[in-house]
């Protein structure tokens, strides 16, 4: 349960902090972060919440995460429900802090929000295919350095910095394809906000993507890693 | 008496640079930092106290974390007001020297320095309900942070770096919403200097919502938190 | 074999991870994520890197690197060849991938793709001689940083670190100039899909001038390292 | 003497990584890396050094970590002349490739290079008295973070990333002042080349304050530290 409630405040974070300052602050007239900002933001909720509660519940804060360590095993198949439940609510309750601080601003309109999407929903309008094999390979290098760094023949203290940091990089390339998801939970907690009902039609490819990417990941990194393992 | 010196000198640091890097730096026309320096140089104030006194004091630099380290059991009753008189001195002399080096540029107005505030003293002009909101949350998970990073199974090493990060992400978040706070010395000392008289109106809240949120993050985290502890 | 396969996945997310980012984010209208972005990117895909497969290949990513820990006597002979196999492959694939991905966004021209050049194919018209000192320079040092904080006498779990920084720093620096190599692997991947054939021309001077600058730092360094040795 | 050529070595890259980031790079229209590009390569010049000579020669490219380091009891009286003579050396030398490589733009004009100035000669036009605090503040503080980073007590893997960190932060805050020395070597390499002969007037100022400033934390933090010490 311990487990449960740290996941579910982490993802609460990752939400909050990293769909936040896109919400919040991304586009501040002058001084606004802009996507090197937002890029930051990400990586650094789960550089923050890895070293707060890794040694907790492991702070996966991702289904995906969840499903590619369960194939790559290292994480228990009775746990992933569980997991994944409560990184949904977290997403979903961090998303509802951040609608009821965004509203407070005189003359905000909600928008998209912070949802992912492709076609006419991505930044830069790039199409379903591309949206598609976007969100495969960023989950799959995402798990892969995830796998890696977590192996017991990696200097373990790091991990923590390299995977957040990993997802800053995964910002870094893909927000103008489909405004970066490699997590359903934080996708989904997104699209229920997010005004006009595309985003919850979208919604599947931010779920089967990121999870096609996880399964590839956990398959390959099996046959590359060296034997002795934690 | 050595801790409070480094209570002091730390504090002062952490207002001269978050605050300085604000004041002289973040609007400079073409190249200015804009929020994202800014909240770069509030995380590496505790970045590089965290490693220079972390020793010495423990580089606490805020009267919450003082706050919220003693409810969840790491700091002692009998040193907490001292570390709070420390903070509040070395921030408010942090903000005297940002004073005079900004008052050397000619047609330099101090306006409202780097105070935080809401409403029409919101950056974006957040509501008080949203402002406070915003503090409670953000000092929550700073200090569910700090809890979390400094617990004896955490790698300790990297402590320092996940704390003052975690700084760094809290602005880039929530800069708009109320200039950022979650530390009242760092509030006390921009309102003493700024013009008007809002700001030391405005003051309780950046008193009152960090310290609940120390508060909050100290009973969670004693829940949470693995038997063992240091 | 293993090593091979990760050399090659390495390379091709160095190059999908750093070009990507200059081709698809570095200038998104508004928010994009510049030069300082583009950075980040190179030098994170380093870090991640090294932390996922530093414990498989050693990452090196870049024949320049094989070369400069050859000549530095901390790579064997026989593998040499295949490294730069793997890595030419791995990151003409990326390039690939991230052409598939790019041409996805209507009206995409694909241009100079993120391919290096000098003169008037330079980012700021720089002349041939600047380049070529400028990549001999970035990557003698480069190569210098690798060899010392690889050494057994510096603190190696922080290499990855510190040498994926090295890596966006030397951009920081040189991106006007040369759209920055350093890297043979990485220049080849993207003169391949460049439009025009000029990429193709000027190809030489990314793979002598990188194999320069790796030669000589793999000499000094040895002159300098203390005796003991990994 | 392999230590001064480690330091050598080391100054040039910081004058030619941080000084070469302003020169080239910060204002490069549209994508330019603006104050917070150049503060962070100032950092990573130190960052990736200390990694690459901190077990050569202890990393200090500066006459004043030198000069604060001995006072500190931390550097022996008899290597401080020579350390001194190869920062001053390597600093000239980097500035001498960095100015082969910005003359090969068509239309260079060397103008005020990367000097450090005050007055009309300061970014944002501070007079001298601010600069002089300025710099005698920042050196402290910068002495002080790398006393108390590198003492026996702390984590000393990470010093040399918390120290190259805070070079950054102190350029995030006073670019604007000073284009930031704390450094003699740097700007007297800079005072060389830049034109109009008014750099060379003010640079007693970029040597004293910096040495005033290491002398006061090495005063300081010898009050402050604990007793054991390497």
């Amino acid at each position: 349960m311990k487990k449960l409630v740290a996941e579910f405040i982490g993802t609460l974070w990752l939400v909050l902090g990293g769909c936040g300052s896109a919400v919040l602050a991304a586009g501040f007239p002058e001084l606004g972060i802009g996507f090197v900002g937002v890029s930051l933001a990400f990586g650094l909720t789960v550089v923050t919440m890895a070293y707060a509660i890794g040694h907790i519940s492991g702070c996966h804060l991702n289904p995906a995460v969840s499903i590619g360590l369960w194939i790559g095993g290292r994480f228990s198949s009775k746990e992933l429900i569980p997991y994944i439940i409560a990184q949904v609510l977290g997403g979903i309750t961090g998303a509802g802090v951040l609608y009821i601080i965004a509203t407070g601003k005189p003359g905000f309109e909600v928008g998209g929000f912070a949802a992912n999407g492709f076609g006419e929903h991505s930044p830069g309008n790039y199409t379903m295919a591309s949206a598609l094999i976007t969100e495969i390979v960023m989950t799959f290098i995402f798990l892969f350095v995830i796998l890696g760094a977590t192996h017991s023949k990696a200097p373990k203290y790091l991990a923590g910095l390299a995977i957040g940091l990993c997802l800053t990089l995964i910002h870094l390339i893909s927000i103008p394809v489909t405004n970066t998801s490699v997590n359903p939970a934080r996708s989904t907690s997104q699209a229920i906000f997010a005004d006009g009902g595309w985003a919850m039609g979208q919604l599947w490819l931010f779920w089967v993507a990121p999870i096609i990417g996880a399964i590839l990941a956990g398959v390959v990194y099996k046959y590359l890693s060296p034997e002795t393992n934690d």
